[in-house]
This record gives structure tokens, C-alpha cells and sequence, in this order.
């Protein structure tokens, strides 16, 4: 039986707390092999697509597959059910529906995706991406990790092949339908299990501010164009942005040199800016990109936004989110402020989600969690879901 | 002949630009390996202290010894001339004495003290400030480096012994006078070389704000903790503080888990502060610690503050300080806001020192710059009142 305790000694982060396992690290490169591992013992047929992502089958792959599936990374520090619970989920539902005797009629698989939380490379669903042709393979390739380590190296180190990456038809075809089961990630759900019904318009912001670096203590305050004066106003900005249900965040901020007894030569902030549809979601940021541009001007200081990714409000295909809740006994549909590869199949394929309830609502932190109870009624909501969609 | 272009290529920073050499790094390493090499290149004798600074001596070791010297290291992604300037400008005042037949009464000697700017380990003048016990050996070997790796562990492995380490009243014992050569860091020479007056007392503090880790799309802005609000509101409080000439800067920030789409749980900002006296100094920090109480309360968050280093007012030897001065035809005498190795010295045996003019103020960044010919000029200068004080 696969548990998520199998995998809880894999990419612990020391300094930070939680995991930090991302896409083709040393971390992630071990769960593809528990993964890989545990697929084979249940007899299914494991395969990597030509971008990365890991596809279990269990029948012959073909057209109108029942899919599910996650991903196995995580945010820098990130908690232990954020991806890596839809995968077990995933493999125990399979196990449920063995055990009660269920032969489907349509195949199904289990789909692993990679650096789904852009924690290394930058960009978030980046296996998804790549396989719906959201991102570019040249684009994707040539994004760098903090190490300078680019995605198309850290590819081929993993035996794959940057050049083959991209739009995979073929792949996408065979998906008939994706259900997706993840933890909740606020405190949306007072049941164990309720269905997605949108993810808020999202996006990543990169905003550069240059100034002059200098001695910390030899030069005038006078003399000064200091890029953390600009950038610490818009960490201020973003708060003030984020109304009506938006949300505007900086969670890292990188001051170049970044020497304790140095002015900064420069400063990179990202600002994560989400909204209820692609109207508000851009005009908070053009609020902010407005706030910075001026707080540069007023500090002697050069700013440079840009668009490191984004995604428009995604509506889960209403028919398939009625079936499932339907199936399930009437559980609630609700919103998520989070994106997921579900989120990107969704533009593609009939595309659903299943949330487990958060009690306290964190996630993205070590402290996320979720009651081995409701994560069973998951097991469960997920196996009832795919007999049903795959019978 | 030892030059600045001999060392241009060791420990460049392709990322930050200049050059990033921390003490016992691999840079610096070679850097002493360099130094050992123009010394007895020049027959002088080189031997290393317990605390890791280098000695060269031309002339037996003993009391009453004229000595100069600066150090190698670098701020991360700092200048030329902040260190080695000093290091080079003392080998060629030797050569000019040796030239001119000088046969000094007293011994000489160049000194290269360790981790001067304290950008590895943080606590600047590592190497002097262990030398003269103003630093325990027991708190230096705890200290630890962005990697983990502590002072102690990279003193071991660079050959010394940690356990060994501290007051060394033996070599502080034969310093006669010290006179440390270092490129000006602000823009107040309007002659090629001055004196120094006094150091601004300075210190750095480290604030850790410590707030709720979690989630970037799916957390309402009203159930946030986010500790990257207080740190910024920091960052301006700083600035409002330094008045009537004081300075207050955050050159280093570090959100943790540091992640794009997770609100930070806690987050490092480093204070670097500097004021005339030490009653102006503590009257900055207090002001920006207890503002920074205040902005953690509002968002929930917690605020500790440590202080990191602290050094008082100093004030170099004033009968020395004007015996040069006249020895060189009467340059000016300036104060600094820059810490230097010389400034610990200063409250054990006679200090002074020697700054180079710096044509645009910049220092602690690639552009830090002097002119050749403002160069020389210190060369010359450094060996007239070497030859001045031990004849």
C-alpha cells in the first residue's frame, strides 16, 4: 500500500523546514523512482511522456482514458500533501478498485507532472505547460535555476531530450477525462471531500529595480539611489492592491550583491497577483507597476517589469464537476485561489478536481495538513469517481 | 613588481559583477597564495598568525616594528581596490624603500588580515578582531557561512586550529605602529591622499520577523500574518532615521522559504547602522527596532533583534595621525564612515591611516575606482612615512 509516510524521508529541507523537492532534483528524481516502483508492483505500465511527466496506464493507453493524477514537487519548504497526496490517492484508488473487483471499460492511468510549482525553474505547471503547448519548449529550455542550471540541462541530465519537448498530441489525445485530487489550500471545505469549480485568474511578476550600489557606510544618505527603498514600497503596494477578494503577494525578494554593509546595485521582486477574472487581476498589477514606477523615480532609480507567467480564470467543465458531486452524494463545488495542471488540461479536456479538507487552511509551509480520515474519504471519492466515469 | 592586475582575474563574480573573495574561500586562498609568493619573492619572512592573517616580515620579528597592511576579501560582488589596494600598495612601498637603499632601525612588516568585511561570516574584521580578543575564539569558530559551513570548520580545513585561536598579545605585542593604506570610500579627498581623523561608530543588527508561512493564491488578505510587511516598512524606517549625517541601510534581506506563490513564515533583514557617536548610533537603532515592533504587531508577526558587531567611535592617534600628515607636506585629515581592521587596532597600539582619493564616492560595488596616478601617490606616500617612522 502506498502511503505518503513512504516518501517522507525524501527531500526534507533542513534550513528552510518542510520539503523542497523540485523538478529533476535530486529529490524529485528519487519520488519518480518510488513512483516508477510502485506502478510496476501494481502491474501498470509506466512510461514518461516526451516533457517529462510520468504516465502509469492500467490497460492498453489509447483514447478516451479516465486519467488522474499530481505532482510530486514542491514550493521551496513546502508542506507534505501538496501533490504528492493526489499521487498516493491515486495509487491506493487503483488498489480500492482491484480489490472490489472492478474491470473499466476505458484505460486508465495515473499521471505524475513535473515542477508543477515552478519552485526551481521559475514558472509554475511547467510539465503541463509544455505538453498543451501553453509553454514554448525553446522558452522553457532556457529558464534558469537559481544554481544558473537550465531547464533543458536539467532535462537531459534526467534522460530527456529538450529538443523533443513540446506540444505532445498524442499524449493529450488519449485523456478522455482528468481528475485531479488535492489538498484544499484554505478553509474552504468544512466536509472531507468537496469538487472545484474555478482557480482565480494568476500570475507572476518580475519587477527589477536598479540603482546604485555603494559603501553602506561611506556614502551620504543624500548621494543615495538605493533600489530597496522602491522595492520595500511595493511590497507595501501590493497589500494596499489586493481588495475585493484579490490577492497580491511577495514572497521573494533577491538584492544584488545582497552584502549586509552594501547598498544594492539592484533588487528582483516578484509580486504573485491573482483575482476573481483577468480584468481585476490586471488592474491590480497596473496599479502596482504604476506605484513602482513612481517610487523609482522618486529614489533616482530605474525599474523593469515583466511577465514571468500567467493564467486567465479557469471554469472547470461544468458537466463533468455536476456528474462527480452527483456521484459523490451531492459534495460542495467551490473555488480555489491556487493554480494546478488541472488548470492547464482544462482549456484542453474534460477536466475536474477533487479537494480534501484543510483544517487550518495553510498550505505552502511545512505546517499544511489534513486528517488521515478526510485524506481516506478522498481515497475513496476519487475511486468511486473514476469506477464511475471509467465503467 | 606586485600590481592590482596581477589578482584581476581571482574570485571575479559572473553573476554580481567584481568580485566576491570571503575569507578562507577559494579566492582568498589564492589570493594569500599570491601574497606568500611576492614576499618571498622579496626575502621577506611569511609566516601566519593563529588567527589566520598573514605577516611578512623584512627584518627580524620584535617589538616596537612599523607595520602596514590591509586584507584581500571582498564584500560579495565588491571592487578592486577595498583590501587589495592596501596589500599591493604595501609590497611597492617596500620595493621604493629597498630602492632608495633604506635601511630601516626597526623592523617592518605587511600584514593580511582574514575576512575583513565579514561578507562570509558575517562579523566584519574577523581577523583583527580575534587578533586583539574584541571577538572570542569560541564565538568566531560558531559562526557559519550561507552554506553552513562554520568559521571554524573553514579555519581547519585552510590549516589553522580554531582551538588555538584568539588574543595574541605576542603579535599585537611587536606592533609598534600601524598604518593601513585603503582607497577612500566616499567623495571627500580633493587631494590624491589624505589621513584619516576618525570611523564613524557602526554596528549591525539583525532583525527576524517571524509571521505564517502558507499559501499565496488561496489566503485571504485578512487571515494573513505576512512577516515581508514589517521587514519592508523596516527598510523605510531606516532611511527616515538616518539624519544629521547618520546612515542606516538594508543591503541583505532574506524571505524564508523565499518561494514566489508562498507568503514568507519569517524573514532576515540586516541593519547596517552608523552615526558620529555611539549615543547617535543607538539612538538610530533604537528608533527603527522600536518602529519595528510596532509594524510586526500590526500584521500579527513577531520582531527579534540581535546585534551582530558593534564598534564605537574611533579615533585615530592624533600625534601620529599629524606626524604623517606633516610628513607628507601637510595633507588633510578626514573621518570615515568605513570600518577597517586599523579601527580595532586603534584601541591596542599607535593607528593611523592613509586613504587614496576615490574620484566618484563608489565603493563596495564593481565601479569602485582610483586613478593610477592617485595610486602612486599613496605608494609614495605609504613609504615616506614608513621610512618616516622607522628610521
Amino acid at each position: 500500500m502506498a502511503d505518503l509516510a513512504d516518501i517522507a524521508d525524501i527531500g526534507r529541507d533542513a534550513r528552510r523546514g518542510g520539503y523542497s523537492r523540485h523538478g529533476f532534483d535530486t529529490a524529485e528524481l528519487e519520488l519518480r523512482e518510488w513512483f516508477t516502483a510502485e506502478a510496476r508492483a501494481r502491474e501498470l505500465d509506466v512510461r514518461p511522456d516526451r516533457n517529462g511527466n510520468l504516465w502509469a496506464w492500467w490497460g492498453t493507453p489509447g483514447p478516451g482514458a479516465v486519467v488522474t493524477g499530481s505532482h510530486l514537487d514542491s514550493v521551496p519548504g513546502g508542506g507534505a500533501f501538496d501533490g504528492p497526496l493526489g499521487v498516493v490517492s491515486a495509487l491506493q484508488a487503483f488498489d480500492v478498485l482491484r480489490a472490489n473487483g472492478f474491470t473499466p471499460s476505458r484505460p486508465l492511468a495515473i499521471v505524475v507532472f513535473v515542477e508543477e510549482e515552478g519552485g526551481r525553474f521559475g514558472v509554475a505547471c511547467l510539465g503541463s505547460r509544455l505538453m498543451t503547448g501553453a509553454t514554448a519548449p525553446e522558452v522553457a529550455a532556457r529558464l534558469v535555476d537559481q544554481d544558473g542550471i537550465a531547464f533543458g540541462e536539467a532535462a537531459h541530465r534526467a534522460g530527456f531530450d529538450p529538443w523533443r519537448m513540446g506540444r505532445d498530441d498524442e499524449a493529450l489525445g488519449r485523456v478522455g477525462a482528468f481528475v485531479e485530487l488535492h489538498v484544499e489550500q484554505g478553509r474552504g471545505l468544512d466536509v472531507p471531500v468537496g469538487v472545484a469549480s474555478s482557480i482565480l485568474a494568476h500570475g507572476r511578476w518580475r519587477f527589477t529595480f536598479t540603482g546604485e550600489g555603494n559603501h553602506a557606510g561611506a556614502t551620504p544618505i543624500e548621494d543615495r539611489r538605493d533600489p530597496m527603498l522602491p522595492a520595500s514600497r511595493v511590497v507595501l503596494a501590493a497589500r494596499k492592491a489586493a481588495r475585493d477578494g484579490a490577492r497580491a503577494t511577495v514572497g521573494r525578494i533577491v538584492p544584488n550583491p545582497g552584502g549586509t554593509n552594501v547598498i544594492a546595485s539592484s533588487v528582483d521582486l516578484w509580486l504573485d497577483a491573482r483575482a476573481a477574472d483577468d480584468r481585476r487581476t490586471r488592474a491590480v498589477v497596473a496599479e502596482i507597476t504604476e506605484a513602482a514606477r513612481g517610487f523609482a523615480a522618486e529614489e533616482g532609480c530605474q525599474v523593469h517589469v515583466t511577465e514571468e507567467s500567467y493564467g486567465d480564470t479557469v471554469h472547470f467543465d461544468a458537466r463533468l464537476r455536476d456528474d462527480i458531486a452527483g456521484a459523490l452524494g451531492g459534495v460542495p463545488a467551490l473555488p480555489t485561489g491556487a493554480g494546478h495542471d488541472a488548470g492547464v488540461l482544462a482549456a484542453h479536456v474534460p477536466t475536474a478536481m477533487l479537494f480534501v479538507r484543510n483544517p487550518t487552511g495553510v498550505s505552502h509551509a511545512p505546517e499544511e495538513f489534513a486528517e488521515a480520515e478526510d485524506c481516506a474519504a478522498g481515497v475513496v471519492a476519487l475511486a468511486t469517481t473514476l469506477e464511475h466515469l471509467a465503467r
